[in-house]
């Protein structure tokens, strides 16, 4: 038997993240700066078409180009195998696939389709984004993670591909509706949390500014959090075993969140929601690990609850109450991909601005804190 | 407007590439030298699954693992995204999907889709390929470009996506028919036509032997392909326009091949005897733009001849005559992905075991040498 090596050399890549407040005139210079092409399949929805594509049409046309809108539906319904293979088809059907750019103009699922889109079509071609809820333009926009959805489960089909250029305006918040606004802190005051106790001071006291979506706090927050998830991303792209967990690190609040989320049904709860009491859970057990402070636990509560977001799941639903008893959300515990194989593995606070993982949780703690968060 | 940059660190990668005759007995050793997981969806074809399971099988089960068979249909059909659909909901079903590794088990279309598969599902995990044609053994599965089609093109959807190893047993290859043997011979004859005329002489030599599987032969063959690919893909793995054209090369026959495989339909001509006919042009161009010698260009006929492959479009067909006018032949050449923009980039022949790209043929030469090899 003959064997011989194939060698593939990768060379590191880099793209600016630009975040500002109405900052749609400089789309232009950030399109010629990454030499985007001058043809873009733009993949939105229609109510954003409505409201916001006005003025990026506007802009486009500034900067140059040509935009042909591709229609996905509102939410996850954008990351089916259907809507993949049907945009795909509109894309290589108007004939400049060969030349073109996707552009995403949505919120996180629209990128996460849009995403998967660029990096597979003709084997992948640039690919930009304008990021328009407060937790696209400070979680999935940066990272490279891109993904569909199989009848069998979430974000199960995907790649990491990365984008040539993001474009945070923060100015699109405002067509945001409150709860989706205070979704979005649950994702920003994480960041403080594992990474930055300095920022949660800042995130404490401009709470009530950044709710009222005050251009200057928005600003110095998303571009914070885009900072802090692009050293880890940078560090461990690929999200790798071997790479120690750093990047898992971001899952603070998530491996409990996304059981509430899976078992609540996805329109529910939201993201940010889930997100909010599976931190709460995930500082009651880092208290339980001797790891948290009692009065440092007691702050994470405070600053999720100035961003009004709920800490307990008697704090949500239609009557005041989400009813959810402990059986599902401990099944969806087990297919959620934070667990690595059959070890439970939790991102845990060592102390405020500060992560740490374990997989000594013992599984009666982990009902334990449910039952007490409100599972019957 | 604030600004900053997501860097991403790719590691360089290597993946080993085993050839020889009967050579399962050591799948174990190479599953487990790259730490290929124990559970695996093997996707192949019904036909395979008859005649080369069984023994691929038993070497499975040697090796530690379990096999779920996946079936795909033969030929470019593995390639629709229906197909991707099914067989990602079917791996995903299986519940195995977060610890297994895919394996294709068949020809360049099932491994293009299997890759593929492995490339998205959970953002990638580790693929192996058991090449089973002439054809994927010296091409395909070396260079980690796999891809799907869509109604609009081939290979319109896809990624550069490397497996974890490759075991090329050229064993498999008693199961083809003498037509199949041949048109795998096209891709032999080009590598040493662009790369390595000492191996030109090899095979003028060894036509009979190889025609007939003689073992040694065979391996010898196939080795020294795979070498001289590993070699272009490794200095440029993702087909860079900023990389020159080195990978450009290994398109000799085909700008003109793929066209002729299109207008003819893809089942009356198969992609060897298509690229047989497209070198002949080539070699055709190579002496008009002044770059190949007459005697040269005599050799590369001459080498094709022996291997039973097609020279012109008159030499295949039913009835020893393939109807095909110049139209739709310049239609399909202008869909083709390796004419950058509108530039017709040519790739030529200097001499036997050297290739030249050039963007400088006039198009009625394109014409007028299609009309010489039997376009009406």
């Amino acid at each position: 038997m003959l064997q011989t090596e194939v060698r593939i050399h990768q060379a590191s890549t880099q793209y600016p993240v630009h975040v500002g407040y109405n900052i749609l005139g400089q789309l232009r210079t950030v399109l010629d700066s990454v030499r985007f092409p001058k043809h873009i399949a733009l993949i939105t929805t229609e109510a954003l078409h409505r409201t916001l594509f006005p003025a990026v049409g506007r802009a486009l046309v500034e900067a140059g180009r040509t935009a042909m809108p591709c229609f996905v539906p509102e939410g996850d319904a954008a990351k089916s195998t259907d809507t993949y293979v049907r945009v795909l088809e509109e894309i290589a059907k108007s004939g400049r696939s060969g030349e073109a750019g996707i552009m995403a103009l949505g919120g996180g699922a629209l990128g996460d389709l849009a995403g998967f889109v660029a990096g597979t079509i003709r084997r992948g071609v640039p690919y930009g984004i304008l990021p328009t809820t407060l937790l696209s333009q400070v979680d999935s926009s940066i990272g490279g993670k891109v993904a569909i959805n199989l009848r069998e489960g979430k974000n199960l089909v995907g790649l990491f591909y990365h984008p040539a250029f993001v474009l945070s305006d923060a100015a699109f918040l405002k067509s945001l509706t409150p709860r989706q606004v205070s979704s979005g802190f649950a994702e920003v005051v994480k960041y403080a949390l594992i990474a930055d106790a300095e920022f949660l001071g800042f995130l404490e006291g401009r709470s009530e500014a950044l709710l009222a979506l005050d251009p200057d706090a928005l600003v110095e927050t998303v571009f914070r959090c885009v900072k802090i998830k692009a050293d880890v991303v940078g560090l461990d792209p690929n999200d790798d075993v071997a790479a120690k967990g750093i990047r898992a690190k971001l899952n603070f609040g998530h491996t409990i969140g996304h059981a509430l989320e899976a078992a609540a049904g996805y329109d529910t709860l939201t993201h940010g929601e889930a997100i909010s009491i599976g931190m709460t859970c995930a500082a009651d057990l880092s208290r339980r690990m001797g790891l948290l402070e009692p009065a440092a636990a007691e702050r994470v509560e405070n600053v999720l609850r100035r961003f009004r977001l709920p800490l307990r799941l008697t704090d949500v639903g239609r009557d005041g109450a989400l009813p959810m008893t402990l059986g599902p959300i401990l099944h969806h515990m087990k297919f959620d991909k934070k667990f690595s194989g059959s070890v439970r593995r939790f991102v845990l606070l060592e102390r405020i601005g500060k992560a740490a993982l374990s997989d000594k949780i013992p599984s009666e703690w982990v009902e334990e804190v449910l039952r007490e968060r409100g599972a019957a």
